[in-house]
């Protein structure tokens, strides 16, 4: 029941505060007999790694993965899969000055709240690298989407005002922004170094897209494909809103907009001419594409000084020190995509259990 | 693990079809020495139930609340409370014509394709009675949340382009869309008119606010406050998007904008000055109003003729008879209100588990 | 969370008290497609009722089921089977007498230490009417296990010093007592009437029996099938000993007589030659039948006058009035049967998530 | 919901093969604001270790624990707790010969049945290695019970026919068996050794208390405190009964004799006279001693050969080389321990949550 597990078959639990040891993962309910070596999660790591560009935070660690369990002779046995990666890089000292302070659009204040202190040393568990975990573990959930023919991709697709007019997905690995509209992209490269020099960072929204997901995905009432989608993206820091299909614009719809006819596809099975549903019906994927839109929040971290209060109440200033980056967006893609995977990871494990007698 | 149930420690499970003997639900992890009764429940299932007025649709059901088990002498004992609604007034008939048919927008095909068959009559349990159980279950958790000072309330905030301007909320109970905008609300009145008339739905919005709730409620990492709202409001049929604090707006803003300044309270207590967060940061209730904004699709169930396809993939007209709401908005503020309760209990009571030595 | 539900894939939750209006359970993870009508689920509640003969107590009931939802023509849906049995022979006023003093050997005082108070008429939810959701589930999980080849069985051991010496299954529906030696369960019934003279209850011993169960059900480490079977088990009221296999005399054993070889069945599958092991290795079913032995303590609900305390701690005599069992033994057969039922179905469900690529 | 878990608020995870890069745990739900230090959790594991004495097995290792998690300043943080141990003395071709053949009463037969294949390195999962995380986390839940005032104790109570006679519980420390009874402790050594001669292994039982636990743990159904322990329990490896209070001897006692009496205790507390119960009524602490008694099977590996087939069911025989224990019991003290302190505390925690309005 506490909260650092997420999945109901296909169950992650993540470990691990930025300036510890270690962070890490446990996967616990991924079949016997996936094929599975630390490449395969390596690369969604690189992704996420801080340190790629001038639009990311200074950090800078391998963020090597180690398989610790679950794995012999390049299979999967069932059994839980432990995965780590050791902290190389973290600079505690940054954080001295602060440690009696709340920073505004942190967590501090609200983890003294819950717990009466916490590890202030950048962010604690707060801290973006928890999602370390996170992405280790949605590379195994990919690679069993993949085998069932399901992909997922991310892209940034808004950054201020800036939106991204052209989805060329062969561009989105291409530049920093990973947006998929190239002038777009270097629009908001643009901004990022501008909004660096202004000490301010900057919101926006990542698209998320699963192609292929077989119908029958997903469980009718509170466990509905978008419920458990919308948790594990509102799981992600600083995500402040969660769309899916036709998301806020459904409000301006009418009935007879937005259902989308049934028709009967080439190969014989049953979709839909339009895709405003977002590839969920009554919660449960009818086999069109889901997609989905995140919006982020500017992260709080700026290089300004700000008002605020320490532990006692006590009006003060603060500068948060220490490598911050000015937008989440780059580093979100690879998230977005890793919580879209594990929970259809999931839900295409518990589809096992809807039928009797066939 | 499957999912009809929601919550941890203050857990909700509901059963029932619409077309079925009844519906109802299971609330286990209340704790001992809560004063309960019939009628605290009745309240708010008589704010959710249909026939209400000219703008929901005409099934007429007394929806009336039995408790069979779990309270004693007026009190939660701590033992599961057991609610049951028997459903008096199904007219399955109205079913028969398209129970081989997939009318647009409805979970008729997703539920084929997970289950191999469904019970097709009004719905069956992707009927909107299903949330019956919901709203009894949530005024049992705002009768909790009261104890400790805690409010909730929603109202219709958007209907197609038609927003609330001005929010007064001693009016959202005197008009038939629970809108706090008297002059909104009857040009929302005059368009759900229209609407029938139109053989159409209508989308929309509602606004949810949690006010008094203690800071600190909230899991960090998966299961933060905001995930598990943003669980709970997806689990309702028809949202396509939920938005914390200032949602997708917050895309376009700058850190030291949505930042908001902690400062000391008069009372000594810490807050802060504005309120962009939404009454979360890091997961984690701040003591400030929670806000959220859940955008609800035009309903699927329309008057009018539409193409479809029926189980063998043949194209064919559709008329979906029975009764139905031309917009689910009034009826959607008590359950949205119940889903932020539920949440809100659960977290309430899980922060019990927080602290040791104290 | 809360302590009113067992299984994660097939999962029971009952609910109700001894003197409520009903009680009743939800099961929630039973596949779509399985035939299932209240006939299928009354039997196993008859043979659970009292007042069946007279060796068990008074109350008699009709204990007829309703199936509220889950079910639709004649199969179940995937949706949660809610069921319902109304309390009518409740005759609350014999427990006026000692609502303030706490039984000898009951739940009366622990109750209070935990909830602070209890619904005190007929042991409340500690009755053994509470075991009424349970058989009517295990009703359920017999008819899956049946379609797999599983069956279970059960009997009345031991009682106090007397022991079945032969076991005739044929013979166990037939008498009273559910001994699989008639000679043995006259013996018995002389007992309980004996027993009946002098106010006094009396221990024993029930056999629970699966056979036909599939290999490779059971899940590692900590939900070993005999795990879960042990919980299952010992959540059953006056359960004081579970054994598997040997039990206890496994003690007494070496390596070399316990072990039991592995040979090729004539039908090509793998077997053991003898089954010291109860059908379970490692927590996985070996496809052996399962074997256990539950040790029933002597109810605590006895005819004499005995010495306690009040709640305020000042000794006093009591005389626990109502109609009471003087052996649990032969309710006690379909009862282990059931948990025995619902843990194995359980993981069979839980058998599909093993494996990947087959 | 996969096997690897057990505990409700606190939640042990544990992960890791025999021959795999190391084993460790994680520990979800410890409260905040325990202190707590590597030191604390290395005591339990040096107890558990092999290579201690004669009678177990000559596998040494250091197993030195590592917390990489959870814990700041030298108090728990409220989020998990990471712990890892290296493993560095596994021999792996030791089992070369019998990789494709199955060692009667292990796990592999059916982990082949179960997951298609495994890991035949020193058992993989299912060897005890496995229970170092165990007692890893046994040992926080250990803190967090001297902290209101809980002890649990175990012992070594048989061994084939010989049984302690006397307890003293200062002895159980002193001698390789653990057992309270030093002339008995001297005759098992002598018999451990008879049986290394004789390449046999031993069967035996052991005895576990908690002292000082509070009234009111343990929840009334399904997860009474019987069913949780008896479900610990039975996940350790190798136990083949467990026995709460009278244990198999209730089945021999009349209602009248097993009945405790309730009285005062001179500090005004309630207790009871006698303690047939075993510390626990309807499923919930009594506050008097809990009592235990697990059995366990004489262990299956034995350095003779034995009959067997292969994967295709050819008949062969079998010599299991590798390092084994001749006796599971005074590593058994340890490992029954800490399932009983996991449990403990969980309810303890859990009880938090019984009671509305104090």
């Amino acid at each position: 029941m506490p909260g650092n597990s997420i999945g109901h078959v296909f169950r992650l639990t993540t470990w691990g505060e930025s300036h510890g040891p270690a962070v890490g993962c446990v996967v616990d309910g991924c079949p016997a007999g996936l094929p599975l070596c630390e490449s395969d999660i390596q690369h969604d790591l690189d992704r996420r790694r801080v340190g790629q560009s001038k639009v990311t935070s200074a950090r800078r660690e391998a963020d090597e993965v180690q398989i610790l369990s679950g794995v012999f002779e390049g299979r999967t046995t069932g059994t839980p899969i432990s995965m780590v990666v050791f902290n190389t890089n973290a600079r505690s000292q940054d954080y001295d000055d602060i440690k009696k302070l709340y920073r505004p659009g942190h967590a501090d204040y609200t983890w003294d709240m819950k717990y009466g202190f916490r590890d202030y040393r950048g962010g604690g568990r707060s801290s973006a690298r928890e999602t370390i975990g996170r992405v280790a573990a949605g590379a195994i959930a990919k690679k069993l989407l993949a085998d069932v023919g399901a992909q997922i991709i991310a892209w940034t697709a808004q950054m201020g005002d800036l939106h991204a007019q052209e989805i060329d997905e062969a561009e989105i690995e291409r530049n920093v922004m990973r947006c998929p509209d190239a002038a777009v992209a270097a629009q908001m490269v643009a901004r990022v170094e501008q909004a660096k020099r202004d000490r301010e960072s900057l919101g926006g929204a990542v698209e998320v897209r699963a192609r292929g997901v077989p119908p029958g995905l997903g469980e009718p009432v509170f466990d509905k494909l978008q419920a458990d989608l919308g948790k594990a993206f509102f799981s992600i820091p600083a995500i402040k809103a969660v769309e899916f299909g036709e998301g806020i614009d459904a409000a301006l719809m009418r009935g007879s907009e937005h259902n989308d006819p049934f028709v009967q596809r080439p190969d014989g099975s049953i979709g839909t001419t339009s895709n405003h549903h977002g590839g969920m019906l009554g919660g449960i994927s009818t086999g069109e594409e889901i997609t989905a839109r995140l919006t982020v929040k500017p992260l709080a971290s700026i290089a300004q000084t700000q008002q605020t209060v320490d532990q006692q109440g006590t009006p003060t200033d603060i500068v948060v020190k220490g490598r911050h980056d000015p937008t989440a967006l780059p580093r979100l893609v690879p998230i977005a995509e890793a919580m879209m995977a594990l929970v259809l990871a999931d839900h295409l494990l518990r589809q096992r259990l809807a039928r009797w007698g066939e």
